[in-house]
């Protein structure tokens, strides 16, 4: 595909380094901006690198923020400061937060043990976190990670690291998702959701 | 969806508004940039905006151009000067330059006479076709258009408008596509397929 403007190009470049986009559907989404006004497109540009510029990441628990301490760990009234889940990444922080349920704080690991992709503990907001239970006397962890190896082995990890505290280590629920279909379900899950049966009284919807 | 970050949803919203792209992907976008060097999404933000604002449409043909004439309107030796194709928009140009095959120049219409849509042929380019057509002498005038029946009108309109020149006016061809099935064509193409059957020796591969 040979683009009659060196500019066209290169934009199309740009859009087609985003994951998920090729070069067609980048030429798409250039030429749809061609025909915006030139204000409109700046704005879209500068909206995109202040973003990257400006974004900080809360010295707490490593969350996105635009201020020092982000907003669920500065709401000392709402959320339970005591109360950290450990999550991977930011887009499970989204997540949990949509549900609505939660009214805690989080700690971000901004990834988990995997030393088959190279990533050590090192390279974890790990230490962080250890400290953070430490000094703020934290009543419950609870861990929020991918049901695999690596979540389990970043668990662990932790929990040693962690020795002997008051504090509670808690993990979400596995088992059968709500709307699943038990033919369906692996022989893990559902030997796990024996295993780890509930009091019907705890089975709330 | 509820984010940490007013600068993030302020970009995710940016990206939502490209055609194709929702909310869940913009985000994924976006926490992508986030991942990149600061320069790099700068780099991103200035390419898009820098495009916008400095591509220009050659005052020939209105195809998109960096100078003030396009790269294929300048080209006196390798494109035939006399040969002008009439397409709807940028992209059909760029479609029409893949197949390698042409060698004249371009007019773009920048849309299509469609009354429902509002579209008359004030709002296209079509005086400055007419006034080419004259000046430079033209010695044919290919239609790619689309094939339907903003197409044909389109097509009708200008060839009144031109009234007696000396210019051929031809359409590219319509018929049963390379590799389609006879049987799942429609009633109208496979019609039109058989009144303007090609002798065999005009047949090129």
């Amino acid at each position: 595909m040979q683009l009659p403007s060196q500019l066209l190009e290169n934009a199309v470049a740009e859009f087609a380094k985003l994951p998920g986009i090729g070069k067609k559907t980048a030429l798409r989404l250039v030429l749809h901006l061609l025909k915006q006004e030139v204000d409109e497109v700046s704005h879209f540009g500068e909206t995109i690198s202040k973003m990257r510029k400006e974004v900080q990441f809360c010295k707490r628990c490593s969350n996105i923020s635009d201020t020092q301490v982000c907003s669920i760990c500065s709401n000392t009234t709402g959320r339970n400061q005591q109360l950290i889940c450990v999550v991977e990444n930011i887009r499970d922080v989204i997540a949990i937060e949509s549900t609505q349920q939660y009214n805690g704080t989080y700690h971000v690991l901004g990834g988990i043990i995997s030393p088959l992709d190279g990533v050590g503990p090192d390279q974890l907001n790990i230490e962080t976190l250890i400290s953070r239970v430490k000094e703020e006397e934290t009543k419950e962890l609870l861990f929020a990670l991918n049901p695999n190896i690596q979540g389990d082995t970043t668990i662990y990890y932790i929990q040693r690291k962690l020795g002997q505290t008051n504090c509670k280590v808690t993990t979400i629920a596995r088992g059968i998702s709500f709307g699943g279909e038990l033919e369906y379900a692996d022989e893990m899950t559902l030997a796990r959701s024996i295993t780890n049966r509930l009091p019907i009284e705890q089975y709330v919807r």
